[in-house]
């Protein structure tokens, strides 16, 4: 038996005072970076192998660093090295700037600890979270006793309001029996060609597979066609098929489309079928007064997914998900190991977060949420959401009035649209397929110049530019930039790549 | 169109001086509450009711609040209402204390907010990431050039070694198929029945269904029984079934146990089936220099789950799967999506994360795990790795002793126990089913009372008590009141409640 101290000293313990002491550190560091934050370039110029030397592949360090050396290090590599979603011209994908409070709230989260997957592990943190969800739930117009839980992200949160609609809807034991009970390979989803891959990564790994999902073509504004989607469910039913869900878009990836929710839920009470919306872009814009119809029809979809890391604008990772009947959500993930043996109190009225999802063990992510909501307010958030729609449209206008630039969406705050040199032929065959060609350039060229980060969408074959305006910081000045910068961008390159034969067919 | 102004108010924006204030004050009361944690209870004693009262079930906040007030409220509240893993006296499920410079990652990582999905969208936090990754393998002796990813927790972890392992042995297009593919329910996943849940919940979730699970039974010290997995397997390859995965158990949940992982791998290798290690607890113990042979027999899984957030102490949530062989990783992971135009570089050195795992964006959770290990040093983890496994080989020792409790095993830092009144005969029917009456009632007045927290395990139908030692702030001070504390309460309830008829059967 090993001889002990009293006192056990372990390296990554610090002291109170040297807690502050490097506390201190890293808030100064932080904040100095969120003052210089406008001024540096959005993305760095950097190469995987240069940022390799610089970071050095080493072993595993033997001995332990001082605290402070270490901090300093981090601090220097990530505010040099990193694409400042932050930043006031950061419009890529949908990931937006991050809320300072929330940061301090994952902070606080992560100092004290708190496992969120059950309540005696975590009275008040479960109560935090259960009071964001209902938040969450009244702030976009749905039932605010609905069951709920944070995820990290997107994907997750589609993948819980998935497996919860599967097992609803499927008629045997599927937990036993698996996919196999079904006797035959009939389970069948339903989705616009728009829906982002979390649908096919979906029924790949829950085992339906890719032939699992009818695909529904879009109109020219990439929503969902009401009419073959009917007809569909139609077919497949009296080819004793099993539909059992459909999925809706409140906000598609690429436009920020939203499909008619309304008329899809009509589809799905006739037919039984559990109607998802993937609200994980658009969902919160259900919050401002002038939204869509089809937005105010989230409340009549059985389970939503929506991310606080995207339109609340808290820190990576904050997902969620909704379900109508929190008993659907129960039914599908709920196990009892023997080694948890938690104090159930009253029927109904415990809350162990462990029985709604993926995970056992959870970190307090709502925390960051919830404080977010408390320091916006819901009025405060409605504001935020408008305006980016209306920088998103006053984008559309400035662009559209550019002769070198054609527009070709806007909704939400994503407005998509691609340089064209004033001197060519658009609609040719060979043109298009050049046309793909020099925008993409040009956003890599745009990307790595750091003044402003756009991504991409692909349009009827047409490969665009696409801003999508997620953050609080962007200001009209901001965005005025824009059209010049892609115009002069697309001009050089179209001088440098254009093939002979394409030169002035106007 | 609207009017706009030049400068934009969004009220989650912080001005620099502002965020410094709120940063400094929050990391103040962290290092308060660092001080006086040994000093707290371990868990509060309050209802759900009490609770509720307290933080008030509001409707969502129209109007914002200061910053200031709001952080004020979130860290008395969680300061106060919290189950302490950080607690010295925390030896509840597989917790560990949180390292605080971990806090100060989240923090970091919270504020830059890299979107840890894609190279060019966070090329340092990416590397990084690599980098952890690297380490961890080579701390527990695995090829660095392995595949991994940093997730949630163990389930995910183990989520990904299992879809990782069902892509890679199905012979048939299941991303198109599904599991319809096989023409049969025939794939078939071998673990001992001491395994964790999130097996039951992976086939559930995945498509399999739990009868897909062959439970193999463990011997006395809960390990697999080897003779038994190997004539099952071929059992059912003989009766035309597909085997496909061996799940071994490195550290099981309730005691501990190691599996023999060396035989295993010898059976996987003759029979073409994956070994899947769940190391979410015990693989960070193959770093020790005593390390027992079947963890170090780790490098021959074809995938292994970890927990940075167990034995690394690091806050949650911090998981990891490494996978031996990384192409099995993204052909059973990658889709690429017609939005996602990341500049690729040669074949081969690019590395973007949402092609390994669940997530599309993803937080910078590697971060605290780097820090972490540069500030300990992978010798300053051996060493409190082994205090605590030597702590807990000492709490077996005073258990012993003590001629009211059993004890019933000891593995890495899992002591598990029961309190038998002295005055019983713990052999007979009637008394085994109150033993585990009086000391299921035992767990649940010792962990309200505040002093100690520890969990349970079932073993061998018996209910005993459980401390598992994840924990840096222990000493042997902490574990020497144990047994006394243990007694003392055993004693008064079982003065209460037991039957008459059980009364002095010795």
């Amino acid at each position: 038996m090993p001889e002990f101290n009293n006192e056990r000293t372990s390296p990554v313990e610090l002291s109170p005072d040297d807690f502050r002491k490097a506390g201190y550190k890293v808030v100064d560091r932080i904040a100095s970076f969120l003052d210089s934050l406008p001024s540096k370039p959005v993305s760095p110029e950097i190469t995987r192998d240069e940022l390799q030397k610089i970071i050095g592949i080493q072993s595993l360090p033997n001995r332990g660093e001082s605290t402070e050396k270490i901090l300093e290090q981090a601090a220097d590599l990530l505010f040099k090295y990193t694409t400042f979603n932050g930043h006031p011209k950061f419009w890529g994908y949908i990931t937006s700037s991050a809320a300072p409070i929330g940061a301090l709230g994952d902070l606080l989260a992560a100092s004290v600890n708190p496992n969120v997957g059950a309540w005696n592990l975590s009275p008040v943190a479960t109560e935090i979270e259960a009071q964001t969800i209902r938040w969450i739930a009244e702030m976009i117009g749905y039932r605010t006793d609905c069951g709920g839980l944070m995820v990290s992200g997107g994907n997750m949160a589609n993948f819980i309001g998935f497996l919860t609609a599967r097992k609803a809807k499927a008629k045997w034991d599927i937990r036993k029996e698996g996919l196999a009970g079904s006797k035959a390979h009939s389970l069948l989803v339903y989705a616009s060609k728009e829906t982002h891959t979390w649908i096919q990564k979906a029924v790949d790994l829950f085992g339906l597979g890719t032939d699992s999902i009818r695909w529904i073509s879009v109109d020219e504004k990439q929503k969902i066609l009401i009419d073959e989607l009917e007809s569909k469910i139609k077919a497949d039913k009296e080819n004793g098929q099993h539909p059992f869900m459909v999925v809706g878009n409140a906000g598609t990836v690429s436009t920020g489309a939203i499909d008619p929710l309304n008329k899809m839920y009509e589809i799905c009470k006739e037919n039984d079928l559990w109607l998802h919306v993937d609200g994980a872009y658009g969902a919160f814009a259900a919050a401002i007064p002038d939204a869509p119809d089809d937005l105010k029809a989230l409340k009549f979809a059985d389970s939503i997914a929506l991310d606080p890391h995207k339109w609340l604008y808290v820190p990576l990772e904050a997902g969620c998900i909704l379900v109508q009947n929190p008993s659907f959500l129960i039914d599908a993930f709920s196990y009892h190991p023997a080694y948890y043996n938690f104090i159930t109190e009253e029927e109904g009225s415990s809350i162990n977060y462990y029985e709604f999802g993926f995970q056992n063990s959870r970190g307090f992510r709502a925390l960051k949420v919830w404080l977010s909501l408390k320091q916006a307010g819901v009025d405060g958030y409605k504001k935020m959401i408008a305006d980016d729609i209306n920088l998103s449209k006053h984008l559309y206008k400035i662009l559209d009035s550019n002769p070198n630039l054609e527009v070709l969406s806007q909704s939400l705050s994503i407005t998509t649209f691609r340089f064209i040199p004033p001197d060519i032929d658009a609609n040719s065959n060979k043109v298009s397929s050049y046309l793909n060609d020099l925008n993409e350039k040009l956003l890599h060229q745009l990307n790595e110049g750091g003044e402003a980060f756009v991504s991409n969408a692909v349009i009827e074959e047409k490969f665009v530019l696409r801003a999508c305006i997620v953050n609080f910081r962007t200001t009209i000045e901001d965005i005025e930039m824009l059209p010049e910068l892609v115009t002069e961008i697309g001009i050089e390159i179209d001088s440098k790549i254009r093939p002979v034969d394409l030169k002035s067919n106007k």
